[in-house]
């Protein structure tokens, strides 16, 4: 089959790769239909993921249909229409029972990863009963592919943990793909204020669009004292770090409310400082995650209600054949004006 | 009337001080019959505190009889025995109905720092009905100084805020009276683990007596390599930090498990990195928080069921006439091994 | 002062009656610019009130001007527009501290029932500070009436306790005022099905138009039948009461789905069969409550945002004069099509 | 192997019977070493469980020995020692998915029941995976009998149900195996009184001697009387039906304050009045629960930290041999004293 394999840093290649075959009686092997890059991708091919070795598929995200299941799978069958979760959960570990599944014992992040991934004709999905959802009758699978990470990990890790609720006050720090997640789930709430900042203009244009209430740029406004006069001097009740430097969760610290939240999206790569000696006091929390997808049965419900309306973040699609593209529209996406770029097998 | 008079920074006496009288009418006179030395009295008189200005009379802990009260108090009459929290809450601002005390719009702690205190024969409590609370029959008063304000801290800040649990980890860093009083209360919870750390012998000892399953000198061993020993290799479920600098909180950041939460209860003087190049995806939560004191009914409760003993954190105990030794005495706690000091004026 | 006085059962007149004067600290007059008629209006009027005496004025929902506060009032001035709520709360005792306005130890519904009520040009707020809001800038005042008692009456008995969430199912049965409430602040939690079940057909229409995702003419179609349709077989997550007979009770416990909730909004006048011998295995939560008003603060937030638009169920707008019309055409709701009558002193 | 096997209403004996073999990939066989008879055991001799055939092995709790698995089957292998859940849970359905394996489309309480159970020398055992947990080592495997289905009734369905917390007041209605259950582990928690209600001295004296604050003969005393007293006129916090009958069920609606939890656990056969006339004010909350068995893992860690002595509920032991004899023990238990009668095969 042909899938984009990882060469090491910088290197990348749609090849010809042995087609993955059930090797656990819990696998079951997915013909890929829709896929998608995201920023994690990115970060490997740059070499800052260490677990992904060379010669490994690449790709966490997918919808596609069940070809093939090991003897011990019962929820699915051969010709499903399937959603393929970016986290693989084996459902009966410690974490799993706590709905920990990103720190499954044998599951966890691994798709693209430790093992073969989803830019590809066909995967390998081990844990299949506990990894792989249903398409539900008449829903549209390229905007399901939203949901194998990106809408799950603004809501898990943006809206669920800061705690978003009706008539609170919200701020989004990064107006990219993830933030723009965030904003979309955190509607669910109906919060009163929801905030976008971003140096972006276009994407703050977007942000309007799928229901901000406000946006600011923080490169040209003074983003704390705008929020501090949106919230009767107070702050936010809720901030969403969604990009994942030092600077950004500072920000983040000069935004929130007494008695608020910070709720830590973003992939950080260097430690930030946390100003105690002004927080101690201030009854905050500050929330980390690496997302669960245990939310991913209510996102259908919500998707199928069309509550939320995932294919807006969809802004490209490719082929497979033109996988190189796709991954350079989604690298340049201030140029691009890119936000989930769909690939379809 | 006779009262500790802070004179700036290095300076107190034992002054005649003019006795306070009823100024609004929610307020109460209270004659006080014990009190008690924190912390935080300590940073006053290094100057650390601005909001506390020469000539207040400092405290705000203590245990007395009404004497008087303003026009619009109904909850307490003069001969009331009541205990005096150390946050002055109005009840009615919005901080104060999400139980947010400390940050109450009029009150929150100003007891000993912008109003006079408790460190004295008489002192002015405003907003009574809602910062008083009546002595349960029978209950010894002096044991009752320490839910002013250490044991509500212990609890609110670190035991609550870290989601103590049946059948929990818990590792306490710190064993001075607040790491304690996080300790006693943490068994309300009955967690499977309550891990002392602390580097004076003495206060291992102590928290052995008071219940802890074990206690680590990080002098001596290495804490984070015991701690994941005793919690199969993962780290404690709760962390509660009960020093105030940057290496004890980074050492919660060793300690926690993923998933875990980090409940800081000290108060910091400067920053602390904070590693999320590692914590991003590690499903932790951090809290700060100055203690609101709204579980003071419960905690009242459990004295009386005798489900905690409060005094056992009382060690020296001092007439006011001798309030410069028991200064003295709490200040130089290691050599004194005082742990709570009372003061009866 | 004009104002509407209960003079035993069937008997009520617009009478001149005394204005009232500040008899507490705690006290406010307010002139009433906007008040209406609450179901539990008419229940008094058939006798079924005890605790309200003839001589009273009736009425507990309202919006006006304060005209003059108690010495203790902090929060308030003569000139302030505010909401009043239909819940007197202390904001000191036990029960309001843990949130339970509802029973406050010196309050709870007393206005026009145990003391004078809205229905007149002047009322006496007891407890001021705890028991009124701040009508905020630009806010359409007739719209706020519908937050002093009808919205968080749905919000708090139906939606909160009925734990609402975003993708869950929720039937409401009773499409009258209170449970078109509870439709309206239930889509603050993006529920995927929201059906209303009622046997009045304009009342349906109005439901759909309110936001229901499916309408049930129980009189016509089997309803435990339609909603397992909609809910995969097993019943809705949250089944709201908003009736108040035994027979509407029961066909909650029909519709609730394993581990879902029955949140009692109905004031019941008989007991009811609770079918445990069927349901003490079917992990269900049934919830009743007394209307609290806690989250005015937060409502009158949604509002402000346009998230909620309480005046859609303004039907009928009347002067003091016409109390009377107002009364007879919101007590025959079927042949008026009346929901709430808004009157203006 | 030998088994005791139903033969219909009133009838049992112990046969020799086909050894179970794996049928599945996810089932284990497991030698049984330990198990006891429960209250549904006698329910089913009765007649009144029409799902359990003649013809079933009865039995649904135990404590053994892994003989054999299946090929999916990885977190067990033979001769681990291993604690049989009541509960079977595939992990993966929607219930499962959501902690209620009670509902679990393939599992649930089968044991005993639909399939055949542990009162045999060997059992297979369904999802083995999620049906099965680790004996810690250095337990005493008598003592985890317990939790395959008592201990985690008492503390679901009765102690988080009922939202026991430090300085609560809890009422429990019922001293018999299961009331005693929720009697432990309700002192996780702290609360402030513990009182037990039955008409059993001896079961009253056992209470004491378990933790009970007070106990109360209701056939002697004003229980609503007593229970009012001891707590300042309102009522216990939560209330804990632990025997299934309708006059209990009632008790428990006079005996709960307002905001309180009544939390169901009793077996009902019948349906009961709910006063809603008197209720639907009171903001109370009524829980329904079929053990979830979600806390095992919880429960072992209090167990292993001897923070609860599960063995105190074993008064008899027996041999399988001696198996009708244990029946006779277990189904006179006022006469004999028993509470739960341990039977090693």
């Amino acid at each position: 089959m042909r899938a984009l394999v990882y060469h090491g840093p910088g290197r990348k290649s749609l090849d010809e790769h042995p087609k993955p075959v059930v090797q656990k009686p819990g696998d079951a092997i997915v013909q890929v239909t829709h896929t998608t890059i995201c920023g994690t991708d990115l970060h490997i091919l740059k070499g800052d993921v260490p677990t992904c070795a060379p010669g490994r598929v690449l790709g966490h995200e997918g919808v596609g249909i069940v070809e093939a299941v090991g003897s011990a799978v019962t929820g699915f069958k051969p010709g499903d229409h399937v959603l393929i979760s970016c986290i693989t959960a084996c459902g009966r570990c410690d974490y799993c029972r706590r709905g920990m599944f990103s720190h499954c014992e044998t599951g966890g992040w691994i798709l693209g990863n430790s093992i073969d991934g989803t830019q590809a004709e066909f995967v390998r999905i081990p844990h299949a009963d506990t990894s792989l959802y249903h398409v539900p009758a008449g829903a549209a699978e390229d905007a399901l592919v939203m949901l194998s990470d990106i809408l799950p990990t603004g809501f898990e890790c943006g809206v669920l943990n800061g705690q978003v609720a009706p008539g609170s006050s919200v701020a989004i720090v990064g107006a990219g793909p993830i933030g723009l997640a965030a904003l979309l789930t955190a509607q669910f709430y109906s919060p009163a204020e929801l905030i976008l900042i971003d140096v972006d203009s276009h994407r703050l244009e977007v942000a309007t669009r799928f229901g901000a209430t406000h946006v600011l740029d923080s490169s040209t406004v003074d983003a704390v004292r705008e929020v501090r006069a949106l919230t009767s001097g107070r702050g936010a009740d809720t901030v969403i770090e969604a990009v994942g430097v030092p600077a950004t969760f500072e920000l983040c610290q000069e935004l929130v409310a007494p008695g608020g939240v910070i709720a830590n999206i973003g992939v950080h790569g260097t430690e930030a400082p946390l100003h105690l000696e002004r927080l101690w006091s201030h009854n905050i929390t500050i929330t980390t995650r690496l997302v669960d997808t245990v939310t991913t049965p209510m996102l259908l419900r919500t998707v199928a209600a069309d509550r939320v309306r995932p294919e807006e973040l969809i802004t490209h699609r490719f082929g497979l054949a033109e996988i190189d593209q796709a991954y350079d529209t989604f690298s340049q996406a201030t140029k691009t004006q890119a936000l989930k770029v769909l690939i379809m097998p």
